[in-house]
């Protein structure tokens, strides 16, 4: 279940025109590490549309690290999901029915939006929009997501100076939905691209699908690792994790190097909001080195 | 002692040509807050100047908060002062000798550079560089002194947008050497500017002589103060500080906010190079907030 939350996963439901609504919903607040009993799986009535709303079966959910930082109480990070509501997702789905006054979405068209870890989900037509033909579901939630591609693209290009021909680039969460891409985008910039990922399965998947030019396996010797790859420092690291790799690389930037913060899964499982979160202890490098984060 | 390191203090030697040179050197490495044992004051005789030196009658040192850094042992942060050596100070003085290669300098000039804290210093005339005329010896180690008045400079505005009409500014170790410029230029260029430093004397310097909008006294409750100074979160923080006051300050960032890190001296006293940095545990804010530091 740690890996479950920590890289966005894609499943497939049947489509059809649903009577009963499967979903996943909150049983209680996780402490530490999320356990089966934190969830229940539940099948209850599919609920009709309002005047407003649309029934979308659910195609493709994409369960995303953000899930786990909104099951905390009410110190949640990201706002917090109450007791036997349904997990937050994003998903693509097919509208099966609509509201009267629903004009701008038709039955059987995709859309996609925040459907929720459900099977069938009763929305307003305003908080979805109409998928693009020619795009995947698959690549609607992750290549084109907001909280995947989107937030790997922007934190690349947009955040701070993006890395270049020259530069090494390190990405946390490598193995992730946000992480895979940025990393491939960090190469398509030019830079020597490290990525940092938990487990031999992950650091396979590192080198041999995402062509990395050097991959970390976290739960081994972080320091060790870094100073053999990365034996000159770092100029840009883009960081879903947070904890020790953020420690480890702010301790070998470079002069001028970006550290883009994107994430802290390190700290979901009960630091973020209820807990201590572990800070960066060598943040000072940022000043010794002329260096933003 | 504490004081005596978070401060830039100023100190007066006579100027005359003497035999002797008293000077601080470093007794034992400090372990937390820095006690009198471990410096001593010891006379010696001045050492006649080498081929290319010149020696320097010290009429003016400024010690900063980053000699605090160097008394640490082999993990000291800017370079580790060795016990008998004198404590590094930069200094103003009148060249009294020089060596027969010295052409640059003349007897009787004043100059300024690294002189260490003692009377008399004898260094390479390479290490120092003229006064300017119409400049004081103040305002050489204040106003313009590479770790005060141009660092606060560089850090108002050059690091990051310098704060701006309509948006709070917060500078930490508003009292000491950097800090009390920093709040000045933060005033200048015409932000709202929230001054901290600890204990009600500093406060009131702050009030009366920096004319800052707002002061927070870090021995009270940084949280209160600042919900009441800055109730609708900060713009622009420039930190001397870290520790407790970053973080209060990390959690009220407004969109777009910027940190500047010049310092940390609340981890100075054991914490810097030896023991374990307190860092930033809302560092997670500035993605949240489309924050940089």
């Amino acid at each position: 279940l740690k890996v479950f939350f920590l890289v966005s996963l894609y499943t497939r439901w049947p489509v059809s025109m649903s009577a009963m609504n499967k979903r996943v919903v909150l049983a209680e607040h996780p402490s530490g590490v999320v356990k089966v009993d934190c969830m229940r799986v539940e099948e209850v009535p599919v609920s009709p549309p309002g005047d407003e709303e649309v029934v979308v079966e659910v195609t493709l959910l994409g369960l995303d690290a953000f899930i786990r930082t909104m099951m905390d109480g009410s110190a949640a990070f990201h706002g917090s999901t109450k007791i036997g509501d349904p997990l937050v997702a994003f998903g693509v789905g097919i509208v099966t029915a609509r509201g009267a006054s629903v004009k701008e979405l038709e039955i059987g068209q995709r859309v996609t939006g925040v459907l929720m870890a459900q099977t069938v989900a009763t929305v307003p037509a305003a908080k979805v929009k109409a998928a693009r033909d020619g795009v995947s579901d698959a690549e609607h939630l992750h290549l084109l997501g907001l909280t995947t591609g989107l937030t790997a693209w922007a934190g690349v290009n947009c955040v701070s100076k993006r890395p270049e021909a020259g530069e090494v680039a390190v990405v946390s969460g490598a193995a992730g939905g946000v992480g895979s891409i940025a990393a491939q985008l960090c190469r398509a910039a030019g830079a020597k691209v490290i990525g940092v990922a938990g487990g031999e399965r992950k650091v396979a998947f590192l080198r041999e699908n995402l062509g990395v030019d050097g991959a970390v396996d976290y739960k081994r010797d972080i320091d060790t690792q870094l100073d053999e790859l990365a034996p000159d420092g770092i100029d840009f690291f883009f960081d879903n994790a947070g904890g020790e790799i953020l420690d480890a690389v702010l301790f070998r930037l470079r002069p001028g190097a970006r550290v883009v913060i994107c994430g802290g899964a390190s700290q979901y499982n009960g630091n973020l909001g209820v807990g201590t979160v572990q800070g960066p202890k060598n943040y000072l490098k940022l000043a010794e080195r002329g260096a933003s984060m």
